[in-house]
């Protein structure tokens, strides 16, 4: 089996191909393993994550697999209060509560959970494997969730905050997703017996943003690619897949690897870039046209100490200012250095790419400061990474389906082309754009490939 | 100066490049020139055209151009009545009229009218150079077509009506697409004089579909790169891209071309699939994400002589069926043989096409027949084409943008990367998405890269 990609998707789907005892390699083009997590050292042994890094419930794939390979979680920090940042004015706010954080604005949050739970029971009815099959399918891909939250929230407030939650979701804007394809994510935001739910999507305790990998996800990647060792080729950009009726030829510049069938563990867009050879089915082309990546640019401020719990804060804001709309607390689990982190999503991150990096650096840190005190202002160190700029990803969290692709081309999703297989968190039925979706992927992916031996 | 891509735009722009006494290379990735457009021979040395085809009042550049290389034109034919076909009824109806034909069905016919009155107002605020600067542009840019027209059309004949409009116009659905996009492309269907309006856009006298060119519309091309000579290199699909301080540098498998700068003469999802070195700035990227090609099979039957003509039919027909919605006589000059030309557009094109031939060929005679009469069953010879199939082209008509990508990219449509420069219909401000948008975009980038010389 060839695999190409040595994200977690990549490397799930060659770790069960081994466990079942057939052989597998993995072609990577970068020099690194672990595709959209990536952890940076801050010094003193410990690591900071610039890329996908929080696990929470029902996610077990991931939960599962790090247990396998030795990676502890502990809780993302959550203690004391929340702020909201709005017009100019910062309020603090619980962090816990029954259902989540609830903003302190009683008319904009009553606005907005109507909504999630018109949205909840929208998706409960949402098959995750075929969401195209759903009741008034083609009615919801037919419109943005810009159109949708216009016809059902009423208030300025509820409205942004939405916009704040899709945001941070999709690091898109509400104009540029399907609705349909929404209520998909949130139907796959559970497992197997825990339907999926909007709160678990953006909550902190009990949701996806519950708990972190102590060593940073990215040693997940790492230590998976270490067991399969020297099965695992990184520098190696794939040009092109060449498939017959015997088998696959998988080609990069000083490379070619032959296999029964491969694999491929990417973002679509990304998979697109590659030649395939017989051509690929317009349905999956014309599928892989359509899937862009989210844009979004991760930025962390490392202080000598996490200053903003002595204030009884949780390092968590909901803001409208720009271009840093949401933190969090991303300290080690030691406690030490004080980590904030804030992302700039969607249109922030396409406005602010292309700007010089101290003019980022100063905006964010005063966007940190105003959410907690001027402490905020002087960091000893200042970490940025914009996901767009990656050759090798071009752009996060995930790909999405503006409308009326999940209608037309829905199937194509997952549907094997001959000996090519699809994985990447994109083609997961649960935790589709989250680390859990990557592995569960690339799981099914070497199921069905080696199923077709 | 080197071009890739021998289609309208990249042949125009090495043209315009020579004819201001600079040297220029056209490199082209299939063996044969023009692009979207393509002859087919049908015998007795008369072609069809089985890619684009049609020309029309006030698309100057293309009508100058082809007189330039002496290429005549000749009017669509459009004498006596058109058919309209819905729910199993047919109905003759006049192709003349002041605002063109109209469909007889006065309701529907009435509501849809009233919707073109909008849109063509509409469309007349927004600046061809910069939609996203429209009146209200961000809130047109977040909704699909169909949103727009479930709030603004009340009959469920005129939604239909407009379905068949935009569908003939993109090869997708309402679902599919930003309606600031929709309005942009209206907008673009006019000249330096003359505003666009979606009238001129589905018309055939006095409209986009008007006037053919005689020996078919590829043979412009053809003539273009016979002049240019040595100087067009068949068969080199470009892969690479470098550009340095001091010029460029092009590589394909077997061929290597320097210059001072290049014009990437594709649509923007093919020129996504080359490599870029120093990679693109996000904002180039992730806007290459975001533009899908529409999806269109091309059919067209061939019969001894075009005996619609007889019963006092022009071969238009409007219809609701399967798959054929809209329908051509695609006779050559001369009178003989008759040709049907038929569409199968965006979802059907997406269902009809992984089908058998056979089916395909069934299906469609059988709804010419139920327009023209069972004569249509028998023809002498059935051609079809599945743009969506065709690797160095991947989907017709052209490039598309769904809701958001105006609003957060749309400066990324035409900005230069350092030495490289972007042509094709789809960077157009006039006739963007036509032969006369791919002629005008060739003229402005060479003009662009010349004045960075």
């Amino acid at each position: 089996m060839v695999v190409v990609g040595a994200g977690l998707a990549g490397l799930s789907a060659a770790r069960e191909v081994v466990r079942r005892d057939h052989s597998a390699i993995v072609i990577e083009a970068r020099k690194r393993v672990g595709g959209r997590t990536l952890n940076r050292p801050i010094g003193g042994g410990k690591v900071i994550e610039i890329g996908g890094q929080w696990v929470g419930p029902t996610q077990d794939a991931m939960l599962g697999l790090a247990h396998e390979v030795g990676v502890p979680t502990f809780k993302t920090y959550n203690d004391g209060q929340n702020v909201y940042y709005r017009n100019g004015v910062l309020l603090p706010y619980s962090s816990g509560g029954p259902l989540g954080p609830v903003p302190p604005d009683p008319t904009g949050a009553a606005d907005a959970e109507q909504a999630i739970v018109q949205i909840d029971q929208m998706a409960s009815q949402v098959p995750r494997e075929a969401p195209w099959t759903a009741p008034n399918a083609v009615e919801h891909d037919s419109q943005t969730i810009e159109t949708w939250k216009r016809n059902n929230l009423t208030t300025e407030n509820g409205r942004f905050l939405l916009d704040v939650g899709i945001e941070a979701v999709f690091a898109a804007e509400p104009r540029d997703l399907s609705f349909l394809f929404f209520l998909f994510y949130v139907s796959s935001a559970g497992n197997e017996t825990n339907p999926g739910t909007f709160e678990r999507l953006v909550n902190t305790g009990g949701g996806a943003q519950d708990s972190r990998f102590v060593g940073g996800s990215q040693l997940v990647s790492i230590k998976m690619a270490k067991q399969l060792g020297r099965r695992v080729f990184r520098g190696h950009p794939v040009r092109r897949i060449h498939q017959s009726a015997t088998g696959v030829r998988v080609e990069c510049d000083s490379l070619t690897v032959h296999g029964k069938h491969v694999i491929v563990a990417m973002a679509p867009q990304l998979a697109g870039r590659i030649q395939y050879f017989p051509a690929l089915p317009a349905s999956r082309d014309q599928f892989m046209q359509r899937v862009p990546n989210g844009s979004v640019i991760k930025c962390e401020a490392v202080y000598d100490r996490p200053f903003w719990r002595d204030a009884g804060l949780t390092g968590q804001a909901v803001s409208d200012a720009d271009p840093v709309r949401v933190t969090f607390d991303n300290t080690p689990p030691e406690g030490s250095p004080g980590v904030l982190l804030g992302f700039i999503e969607g249109e922030a991150a396409r406005r602010w790419g292309p700007r010089p990096a101290a003019d980022l650096r100063d905006a964010v840190l005063k966007n940190f400061a105003a959410y907690f005190g001027d402490a905020a202002l002087h960091p000893t160190a200042f970490h940025e990474m914009n996901w767009s700029n990656e050759t090798w990803t071009r752009g996060c969290y995930t790909g999405f389906m503006p409308p009326g692709v999940l209608t037309d081309f829905g199937p194509a999703l997952r549907a094997p082309v001959g000996r090519i297989h699809w994985a990447g968190t994109e083609t997961s039925d649960i935790w589709a754009g989250y680390m859990d979706g990557a592995v569960r992927s690339g799981r099914r992916a070497a199921a069905e490939a080696l199923a077709a031996l």
